[in-house]
């Protein structure tokens, strides 16, 4: 009764006027690129081709969301806990068991590689390099093959796309079923193949992947999907659950829990809550028992030739952990050339990468996969033929040394590499570090008490070398991490300089390894400006707690010289791909904005309550708007807004077509659509693109039709007014990862002021108790515009 | 002109109208305790008489301060950047030099009173006893009695202020000078004097305070201030630096720098950003360095008794770093008691603490010192009777342990002391951990490859009693820290459980210094429900990495079985005392009211743009509410809000009288009120209570005058339609650290939708160059609310 009564009293009018005020935009609107066009992310740079989205963190308290939130007992709020608590043990098992794939993997492929390699070298050199080209050249193409086959967002190194996911912004495909296993056997494939790169950055993406894979509950499109799981089908869990498997990731990559949690919330996240700390430790931990308790079976022997390790550990414990005064010089200078190298390095993958993206890889799949088998050859034979073109160096004093194993025993894994060495007293020590799995390459540059190991020639030609090559070797279309790289041309100028110490100070106490580590450090602090996550990997996988106010002391310095020239290698790479991702604190120019700027003088494309079908699909047709504010006339004629209805959501609604009514009559819809609709049903899935206005079909009966948009709008979306400074718009937006704000004019009136007070829980509760006795009024029930 | 024409129209009506309706509401309004009054935590129990006051962290976009803004040029920026590392390092060099003078002069009393006791004992017991007794009196007293007299905030730990500060609610006195003195000297008057207590939590205090007079440009009351620091003048720059002071805190009570940075973000910090990270962990490495360089300085001998250590690095790398499978079931038991005991100790504190603040320490400072020399006297007498009691145990076979000394020479530091020991070659298991500096006992407790040093029935007496006194003794009104408690009484069960796993494996390979530091981070965890942090801090002090996933393992079960009894320590005293601290996230309850429900039907107390003196002092004086909304008249007789001014600048314009005027004509007053305010002006000092409105005198003509509020207002307070769920109310409030939210009605109309592609600084910059060839036009100017 209420409804029709209110429909005499200005239905007429109302829904006539409305018809005609509300005609569609003309489609021309959404064609500059400075328009307030509310399609999110479409219109930068190329980000609109690839079809990003936003994700929404804010929750959408439609009627039908308090619905489904009424129902939920206590029994749902434990079940929900507890499948929270499982998936992290679940991200962490997973993680933990990728990783050891990989490793064992890559291990067992490079294994058979070099031996063999070793085994026909002694008939035959050239047939020996053959061998080693085809290898090598057969795991980089079935790598390339996979990804631009079969998963394209797998290939790079996935941090950016997960930092922008993070953000809150969905690049389609990063985060599918079908990129975890182009991710996992790409990464076998690169690094088996012997590329430039490393193993690290893309496990991070796989940890990522397993978790949103679990919280979808499955794969949408290989119909592996459970029901129950679906309580997960909304951004923010996912949000969460990727952050665990970011740092999933690093622990696994790295051995380095700690490290994992710490580079999760300095690299990757936007959004940090204390609760997440405690499932992320969780997470982390859960991996570091699955590794560990997978290479104790490992350690039988049951693993090929995983025997020697493969998870990077590299124990530099007997290496210096004192220091004199005036090493801090030296130790000052590596972070220097660290600062230096490392925005060097950034700003050359700008230009490659740049020009990959534009240039290149437009070219199609064939010219990646031949990009890529190029890039595998030129590595083969460097790493070939510079060591081949090496003098062999005579094994130090076995006397003075007595734990060096010089060379070491042929076919199998250590130091001193014999490698077209005539003498069987001599090393080679180039092929030491370039003919040689990179982990073994490290723990060799790393490895103490050696003291002049490397000839100062050969450690610049391999700097140079490997600079170039891991310059090259990124941005090829196979999964690349950019970690182990960046530790080896650190170590190597690391070395360096430590030689140079050695010789300056003739003190036993200096050690070249410690300095090779320092050198690590001062690369990936100047490429990738972190510190605190990075100076606790560091520690952690060289297991030298002493380290850590030197590894520090280096990173402060290389972030510094770095900050200097350009950002941070995933911020400059993020920017590359056009990932609109907002830093956490808004620019300085924002403060002499108001968001009415934003707006300029663009008319709102908005919705009234009940609207005719046919209006709705010419409106969502003819502009990529994602949200849309509906508002409902008062008893006055006066109209309100009664809240922000999604693009999503009237998909679902035109899709459906349950909601369609004859006439314009607003009913009591409360409760119908509880059996219509789960909130779930309106949740987006990840990483692909929803359902388009274009693949609904409506008769043109169903258009001449109306809806009722009340129980669906979002009732309370973030208002700010019209003169608010961007500064502090800009604040809200970000702290609150919300996806659309409202901006409205000045109010005429306040009701009231909040404060800290109005906000305890106890004080609520107090009220709560004394009022519920009284009676129910003030009670949050269905939006009270009517009673305005 | 403008102004004058804008009084013509409705100049007559709208003035009187407003004396009319904003007179004085009646001073019984603020009585009741659920009504709306702002005096944002004034109601709370006991928290209205502390003085608290609510930090406001949005910045006040007044006119003054945009004008401020204005004038800021680069050189200004530059400035202020490198103020800001000056102070970070400022903060390590004064935290780690706190820190070494506490150490040092702790160890140094410490090692007096031994020495003397040892010495006089030789020759009678009484009379040793009475020494000992004395030297602890001693040093108690004078720690309360500075305490009482002096620094009455510098009592208890200060982590739960810390904490409260941060969250936003200044507690007075908690940050000023005199307390950092008064935590200093009480500290080593404590913690010397034998009390079972810590000084790590006070460090944390203490390097928070070194932050907050940093950032003060010096102490108000003692007259030492810097004009030029006075930069820092505001809550959110203060917020920053005192989250520094915390972390080189933790970083200089446990040389633990990255601990200390995990710490700060883990347990005391509400909001953090990713810049911050990078701060704060400079100032820990600061810390770090200071400390290392002032040790390396007493190592020559220039610390009397401090060469033997005192900073808390207790060395077990020589323990177990392997575990076999079974023995996780003991590990795991480990963490169910710590999580048990944990329990326990919080619950009985709180009872406590309670009882003491609500009857004991009420009753002045006398009884406060004589309860705290009493529980001297108590620790006293059982530190030294209990290990009187006890039969003295011959030292281990020196030929199966040759590095072991045992007994530890006279007048030296070190393991198995022997006390009242009839025999050389027996030593006395209780006073190894009882009569002796707490540092040192830790690490007899901690002591590796001493199998069965300890008696079983020694430990179970240690653990009661140690666990009575640590329980008797927080809340004396001393400093005190619980970390070091926490330690020692975890790890004297934890070596029971290894001495149980000893006997029951007969396996050489389980240590039972590795099972007390494991028991250590079960009852820390337990009780203070860290994860991170405390794994981190526990291993950067062990200095054993591979420890790492059985203190995680251990921290996971402590934390989880200590959460289903209460909170986690710091929380309980948090609440115990009143302090009004929001949680990072909402209740669940807060879903189902609404903004309204918070107002009530209290009327909302505001003044008119332009307001007679008179009104604003009879409001002020007539209520405790901080914020006020200001309303406008426009042409056509609507009203508009323009904002929402605070009580603290109310009173400084009354102070000042400078804006005073005879009618009640709004003048065009942009530019004018910069030679008379500086926005520093506005800003209340830290941990004190401003001026008080009843502290002005104004004259019965200069109340008679008008005075315009409009350059004042913050023009933009973050607003809420009333319907907003709490739940986003909370969030939006709690996020963004405000200190006032306005509820306004739900808006009639949306002017525009921003979303993130609005607020990206390169689609802003962009815009901003074509449209300023164009117009002006948009820019952030003055609240245009006159052109509505």
């Amino acid at each position: 009764m209420q409804g029709e009564g209110r429909l005499d009293v200005n239905g007429g009018t109302k829904w006539s006027r409305l018809l005609t005020t509300d005609s569609p935009l003309p489609s021309s609107s959404s064609s500059s690129n400075l328009e307030h066009v509310d399609n999110d992310i479409g219109d930068i740079g190329e980000a609109g081709n690839m079809g990003m989205e936003s994700l929404d963190y804010e929750v959408v308290e439609s009627l039908a969301y308090r619905e489904d939130q009424a129902q939920r007992g206590m029994w749902r709020h434990v079940s929900y806990i507890t499948l929270k608590w499982t998936f992290s043990l679940l991200i962490g098992v997973g993680t933990g068991l990728s990783a050891f794939f990989i490793n064992i993997s890559v291990e067992n492929f490079s294994g058979w590689k070099f031996a063999a390699t070793f085994a026909v070298m002694r008939h035959s050199y050239i047939l020996g390099f053959l061998l080693y080209v085809l290898f090598n050249g057969a795991l980089v193409f079935s790598s390339v093959y996979i990804v631009t086959q079969f998963a394209p967002a797998a290939a790079g190194s996935g941090i950016p796309e997960i930092k922008a996911y993070l953000n809150g912004i969905d690049t389609p495909g990063i985060l599918l079923f079908r990129t975890l296993v182009g991710k996992i056997l790409g990464s076998i494939g690169s690094v088996g193949g012997g590329l430039a790169l490393g193993k690290e950055g893309p496990l991070v993406h796989t940890g990522a992947c397993i978790a949103s894979v679990l919280g979808q509950g499955g794969s949408t499109n290989y119909n592996v999907k459970w029901r129950w799981l679906r309580r997960f089908k909304n951004d923010r869990d996912r949000r969460d659950l990727v952050t665990c498997g970011c740092a999933a990731g690093v622990a696994a990559a790295f051995r380095s829990p700690v490290g994992g949690v710490l580079f999760a919330l300095e690299e990757v996240t936007s959004w940090w809550r204390s609760q997440l700390l405690w499932r992320v430790f969780f997470t982390s931990a859960v991996v570091a028992v699955v590794v560990r308790t997978a290479m104790r079976w490992c350690g039988n022997g049951n693993c090929g030739h995983f025997g020697s390790g493969g998870f990077i550990i590299w124990d530099i414990s007997g290496g210096q952990d004192d220091y004199s005064f005036y090493e801090l010089l030296p130790m000052a200078m590596l972070g220097a050339i660290g600062g230096l190298l490392g925005a060097l390095f950034n700003q050359l993958t700008i230009f490659l990468s740049s020009w990959r993206r534009n240039v290149l890889h437009k070219k199609g799949n064939r010219v990646k996969i031949m990009e890529a088998c190029l890039v595998s050859l030129i590595t083969s034979v460097l790493s070939f033929g510079l060591p081949l073109m090496t003098k062999c160096t005579p094994c130090p004093n076995p006397e003075k040394y007595p734990d060096v194993v010089c060379p070491r025993p042929s076919g199998q894994y250590g130091n001193y590499v014999n490698f077209n060495c005539h003498s069987e007293s001599h090393y080679n020590d180039l092929a030491t570090i370039f003919f040689n799995t990179q982990d073994d390459a490290i723990r060799n540059l790393f490895s103490t008490n050696t003291p002049r190991e490397y000839n100062s020639y050969t450690l610049i030609t391999f700097l140079v070398t490997f600079f170039l090559l891991a310059l090259v070797t990124y941005g090829t279309a196979v999964p690349s991490g950019q970690f182990v790289p960046g530790i080896m041309i650190g170590a190597t100028y690391g070395r360096l300089v430590g030689i140079l110490v050695v010789n300056a100070s003739n003190r036993d106490s200096v050690d070249e390894g410690t300095y090779a580590l320092l050198g690590a450090a001062s690369f990936l602090g100047g490429s990738m400006r972190m510190t605190v996550s990075l100076c606790v990997i560091m520690v952690e996988i060289t297991n030298n707690l002493k380290l850590l106010p030197l590894i520090m002391l280096v990173l402060l310095i290389s972030k510094a010289v770095g900050d200097a020239f350009n950002a941070g290698f995933y911020e400059e790479q993020v920017q590359l791909r056009g990932l609109p991702v907002l830093d956490s604190r808004p620019k300085r120019f924002m403060r002499n904005m108001s968001a009415k700027y934003t707006i300029g003088t663009k008319k709102v494309i908005q919705f009234s309550r009940i609207s005719k079908v046919g209006h709705i699909v010419s409106v969502l047709r003819s502009n990529n708007h994602n949200g849309f504010p509906v508002i409902d006339w008062l008893h006055n004629g006066e109209t309100v807004v009664i809240g922000l209805i999604l693009r999503s959501y009237l998909i679902v609604l035109l899709q459906a077509k349950a909601d369609f009514q004859l006439t314009p009559i607003p009913g009591d819809t409360r409760g119908r659509i509880t059996f219509r609709y789960d909130v779930r049903d309106f949740a987006k899935p990840v990483s692909s693109k929803g359902v388009s206005i274009h693949d609904i079909n409506i008769s043109p009966a169903e258009m001449e039709m109306y809806i009722d948009l009340e129980p669906f709008v979002n009732p309370t979306p973030y208002i700010v007014p019209e003169d608010m400074s961007l500064t502090k718009v800009y604040n809200l937006f970000r702290q609150l990862g919300l996806r659309h704000i409202c901006v409205v004019p000045r109010p005429s009136r306040v009701l009231g002021v909040i404060t800290r007070q109005d906000l305890l829980p106890e004080v609520l509760e107090e009220r709560a108790m004394v009022e519920e006795a009284i009676s129910s009024r003030g009670r949050y029930e269905a939006p009270p515009y009517e009673e305005l």
